[in-house]
């Protein structure tokens, strides 16, 4: 499928397994990822974009394929000894939190992002040096070089930053709102470039909500995949109900959407002409098509890698 | 020798030796360090204080013995990991430094201190927090909660940091001049209570230029040191015309002073009323007096813990 511009609205770990089939039926050069910056965090004074790192280092074939984030191989001797002053820690101070897992190797891309980010490189500069140093020959774009911060309100606990419900409680309590906190965030030039110029758009399979949702919360985004719909493919992170990594589904759920397909149609439909469901959703292709999308049924656990790469074909074709 | 209180100027690992035995031969809670902070460095958006780590560290018995600074046991993953980035980084990004060394262990104390800088501490409370960390009884006091850099000018490289100096050019190149950049700097109120109300001030056998320079050149210090010079006791950093370790030697003959403990007692006559020299330097008795200082010669090579705390006691017996 040569000189096929492919560009993938990604988040993290689904994403990242679809990015890394991708790159095996198209070239590598044509390929680009919008990817969610809402997750990024400042910890420890570094900043922090787990779903850019996690589609570098899966692309780069250093992800820990046991965990899905963070690097095969990696050591915890610098979260270990935070331990020490975690425990010290004045009431009302948050610093050195120890839920977050950094490891060591992890944190030279911390420590080397914000440093850059201190000389006034922009996120964008930063990911595609980054990207380089690991060798990937895929176009890796933050969203947005302006901060936009997802804020989940659950239940109990107010309005929290991301990674504090999804890492700290482990998104093990009821969500009640998402919204997207920002000072006039704009996606960058080259993402919406890269949006309108592919020859076809992949919604990855990735949570509708906290992953894909942050990238549609900008402006003219929306707009942009609505004006090519036709070309745009979205695969449903939604397999038989539930989600495969994640709380997806019961965030759609505590949301009032319908933890299925069809409810995932019903989000994407307006942007996006297909949906690709896995087989045991065959029997959902009429419900998705009555909410107004094309369906198309195939494998999509990527348990393995020619899995990704037969999805990876199955979405282009239903793109073009 | 109970109720003394000592409050001892400091540099980095001789320093650290010298803490380490007075807190054998006095109560540590009656020891304050006031610390160098002029080598401080910004490394990868941390705040690095050598200084106050080394001396945290050796307290602690958790410094590397063979090096003298650092954690013992320590690992470096991490600073591996950032050769990939500097490997990339655009031309005039410092980015990524990997000259200055800092293990995986390590980095937990700067994201700690960086991170409770970043909520509105002081350097002094951060101390005092990491200190509580490491179960330490003295009291250690950073030199002052402002910025102040020691600049060095080397031949062939004009101002550069010290910590450029010191590490990435290993201290190899000829100083021309030092100075103490700050935009008013001031010594914390309890590092000048500390050196106004212990029985005994001690100079660390530490570099007069850029480890006792540094405290030395705050406004006030000075004065409140000559204005009970007689019971301040600098012990020499030069044995035998050499320093035992780094370049005080050389640096105070490049900068015009004599590389003796003569040329040490011109340099804190001011305000020491004793000099503690070492046995090698037992002939030069009478040029330090004749320089108008008195001298107490004895074992100061601190190699190991029973040395240090002979010396402990004889500081402070000339102290008192």
């Amino acid at each position: 499928m040569s000189g096929t511009r492919v560009t993938v609205l990604a988040g993290g770990v689904g994403a990242a397994r679809f990015l890394r089939g991708l790159v095996t039926v198209v070239a590598p050069r044509d390929v680009t990822a919008v990817v969610n910056t809402g997750d990024d965090t400042d910890l420890h004074g570094l900043r922090v974009c787990p779903d850019l790192d996690t589609c570098t280092y899966t692309l780069a074939g250093a992800i820990d394929p046991e965990r899905g984030w963070g690097l095969v191989g990696e050591t915890w001797a610098a979260l270990g000894a935070l331990e020490r002053y975690a425990a010290v820690r004045p009431d009302g101070s948050t610093a050195a939190p120890t839920w977050f897992g950094l490891g060591d190797r992890d944190l030279a891309t911390h420590l080397y992002r914000t440093a850059r980010l201190g000389e006034g490189a922009t996120l964008t500069e930063v990911t595609a040096e980054i990207a380089r140093a690991w060798e990937l020959e895929v176009e890796l774009l933050p969203m947005t070089d302006d901060r936009l911060r997802t804020v989940v309100t659950v239940s109990g606990h107010g309005p929290i930053p991301f990674q504090d419900y999804f890492v700290r409680l482990r998104h093990d309590v009821p969500v009640e709102h998402v919204e997207f906190v920002s000072d006039g965030a704009r996606p960058t030039p080259a993402a919406t470039a890269a949006i309108e110029a592919s020859d076809v758009v992949v919604v990855a399979p990735s949570n509708p909500i906290v992953s894909i949702g942050p990238i549609r919360s900008l402006p003219g985004i929306d707009e942009v995949l609505a004006g090519r719909r036709e070309s745009v493919v979205a695969v449903s992170p939604i397999v038989g109900g539930t989600a495969l990594k994640g709380p997806a589904d019961r965030m759609l759920r505590e949301l009032g959407h319908d933890p299925s397909v069809e409810g995932v149609a019903r989000l994407y439909r307006e942007i996006a002409a297909t949906l690709v469901v896995d087989r045991v959703d065959a029997g959902s292709v009429a419900a998705v098509e009555a909410a107004g999308m094309r369906c198309v049924v195939t494998e999509t656990v990527m348990s393995e890698p020619a899995i990704a790469a037969a999805l990876a074909r199955t979405v282009l074709d239903a793109g073009r």
